[in-house]
Parts: structure tokens; C-alpha cells; sequence
């Protein structure tokens, strides 16, 4: 499962137009060619398509859409990581600190955990 | 890595109200008490944190609010899957299958996977 | 300045493919052969750009990109409307009618007005 | 039809806390209170309730939803103009001058007209 993100993340990297990325080419090295703006507009229309597929998706009873663009929202998220050079890894271990465990301790803490995580989330 | 995202998926699935979730207690129970549009209002909504945090970021050189907003945005898109019975997992495989590779064949499929992996995000 | 909008809403209205717009020559013709998400996805990227705009205009102390921004916003707006068969005079119209007053009453309301204005935004 | 744009913006200037604008009474003050952020993330929140009513209004066949949504997502638009000391009127005169029109010469330059305001809108 992992070894997706992970992955996609090294490739994500070998498109930066420093480690040879070709924006004539490469779609993503197009996006660094481009620059912060091009990208964190992708994160806004990715989630606002996001939106709207799950939409469709009650409407038609078919939740496949919602899972294109929930991938697509998460590749533009990869690639908006890499060019502030940070690593779905991080994002990850950020999501576990909130969750508020090291594995071992998971049974026993369940239930704490699981009110830490809500209360790490609220907003 | 991939542990966090099974895990958070668990512990989202518990949250359900047909699974025991108490929206008195729990931020997530609530969402899903709410329904549909309060779940995709939050993508919306951390969607744009994510932007806002990444000009920031850029200003202030201190990326550390994009992982926190993606770390958010993340989290409930994880609540939007489970809102449509959907799991990580699932979009991990649609990852996977647009970087349209099993791992064995990476190495010597490396050109072409990343030129299919453009291809197939392309939009 | 009503003009504006209605004189917009009109121009708008004769690119309808019904009204003989054609898609070949005109932006908003080929919206409009698109359709709903294609009108939708619009005011999704028009809202992250007027954020970053925004953004922008803080940081340089120069605050005409929003103006740009918002413009093709309520652009986009206008050509929604157009499509759910709407007007920019009804958008306006609830706007007077949560602002709670017929014009000969304003002085007198005016500060339960401001109240009520509050009140029909609050969230 | 103006009237109502002129009076909402000069209704929100006066929530301004450096015009007498009361956190506490206000929503709009509060707003203020809070800063550009919590204001630019009403801009993502509403867009994204603009989408999702619209796309409600298709399956229900009743638009009225989209209008209170558009007026919500105008509503922040002037809020947000406020913020950076813009006028509603600065953007209708940049719709305007897109459309690249005075009212006199509207009906010999319709032809043209349309053609300039489909060009300086497209992206």
C-alpha cells in the first residue's frame, strides 16, 4: 500500500525540471515548469471535481467516480509535497501523531485513541 | 506507511452510526450524522486551507502549515471514501494501475511507466 | 453599474447554443456545450484563483489582481446562472431581501438592517 | 439593481472595526475581526455550496438554491472587496471594460463586442 505513494512520490521527484523532468513530455514536469500557482490550482479544481463526482455519484449509485478523482485529488497533492519538498511519508506520520500512537500501544489505547484522533481533527 | 492509512480508515468505519459512532463525542460520527454535504463541504473547505497555507508557506519559508493542511485534507477525504463505502486501498490501486506497472516490471519498465503515469493524469 | 450585469447576463444568454452561439468562435458557447461541470468547474478554479490572488495582493501591497480575479468569478457566476436559467436580478434580489428593507426605509431601519443582514448570512 | 450591490458594500465597510463594526453583534465585523484568511476561506466554503446546490438543483429540478448559494458566494466576494479596500462598482467597470463597450457604441459594436468579451475571458 505504501510503496504507492511512495513510488509515485520518486517519480514525482524525477520530473523536477533539476533532476531532468521534461516539460515537452512530462505532464507533472509541465506543472513544475510552471510553477506553485499552476499546482495549487490543480488542488482546487481536483477537489471542487472531487465534489461534484461524488454528486453524480448518489445520483447514479456508482461511487467508481469518486475514486478517480479522490486519486487524482491525492497525485496533485504528491506533486504539490514534492515541489514544497516535503514527502507523503511526512504527511503520513503527521496523520499518525494526530491518531496519537506508536503501534504497540494501539489495543491498549484504543479508545483513548480514537477520541484523540477526533479531537486532533476538529476544527 | 500504508498501516496509517488502513488504520485511520478503521478507526473512520467505526465511527459510522450503524458501527456505534456517537456524534456527542466524536467529530468524525458527527460528519457522518450530517451526511453527504457536510463531508464534501470539508474537502471544499481544506482544499482551500491547503492553498492558503502553501502561498504562506512560500512567504515565510516554513512549509510545515502545508503538511498539517494536507494532513487535513487527507483525512477527510479518507471520511468522504468511507461516506461511499470506499477504502485508501482502492485508491492506492487506482494509483497503481495508472502508474500502470506491477512492481517486478518497474525497473525495466521505468521509461514507459512514467511517460503511462503522465498519460493517464493527464487531462 | 446594474447595467453591467444585466447588459452581461444578455450577452450570455445570445451565446446559448438555442440562442445561436457557436462553440467554434465563442468561450462562453463552448461552455455552454459543455454543460453543467464543465460551468461548475469554472467557479471552483475562479474561487482558488481569487484566493491566491488574494494572497498575492497581500504580499505585494497591490491589490488589483483581486479586482481581476473576483471579475472573472462573478463572470463565471453570470454564466452559471445563464445556464440554471437564471438571473443576476434575482441574485441581487435576495441580496435587498436578506438586507430586509424596500428602499424608504432604510434610514429609519437602518440599524435593525444591518442586524438582519448579519443574521440571513450567518452560518 | 446596483443600488443593492452599493448599499451592501457601504453596509459592510461601516462592520469595519476601525468604522464602529462590533465583533460581537456582527457576523460581518467578525470577519474582520478574524482577517484575510477567514475571509478567503468563505470564498472556497461558498463555491464549493455553489457546486453542490447546483448540482442539486439538476436532479430536483428546483434552482432556487443555486440563487441563495450565488448570493452567499457575491455576499463574501464583497466582504472580500472590503478587506483589500475594493469597491463592487471597480469590478463591474473591469466586466465592463472587458466588454470593451460604452453604452453608446453598444449596438454598432455588438458584433465585436461579444467576440472581445468571449476573448478577454478566456484562460
Amino acid at each position: 500500500m505504501s510503496d504507492t505513494l511512495n513510488r509515485l512520490a520518486q517519480i514525482i521527484e524525477s520530473r523536477k525540471l533539476a533532476n531532468g523532468g521534461d516539460p515537452e513530455t512530462s505532464y507533472v514536469a509541465r506543472l513544475f515548469a510552471k510553477g506553485d500557482d499552476a499546482i495549487l490550482k490543480k488542488i482546487g479544481e481536483e477537489a471542487t471535481e472531487t465534489v461534484m463526482a461524488a454528486k453524480d455519484a448518489r445520483r447514479d449509485k456508482d461511487s467508481a467516480k469518486v475514486l478517480y478523482e479522490c486519486a487524482d485529488l491525492w497525485f496533485h497533492s504528491l506533486v504539490m509535497l514534492a515541489q514544497f519538498d516535503l514527502t507523503p511519508q511526512q504527511v503520513l506520520d503527521e496523520l499518525a501523531r494526530r491518531e496519537g500512537i506508536s503501534g504497540i500501544e494501539e489495543k491498549a489505547a484504543r479508545k483513548d485513541v480514537l477520541r484523540d484522533a477526533d479531537e486532533s481533527n476538529r476544527h
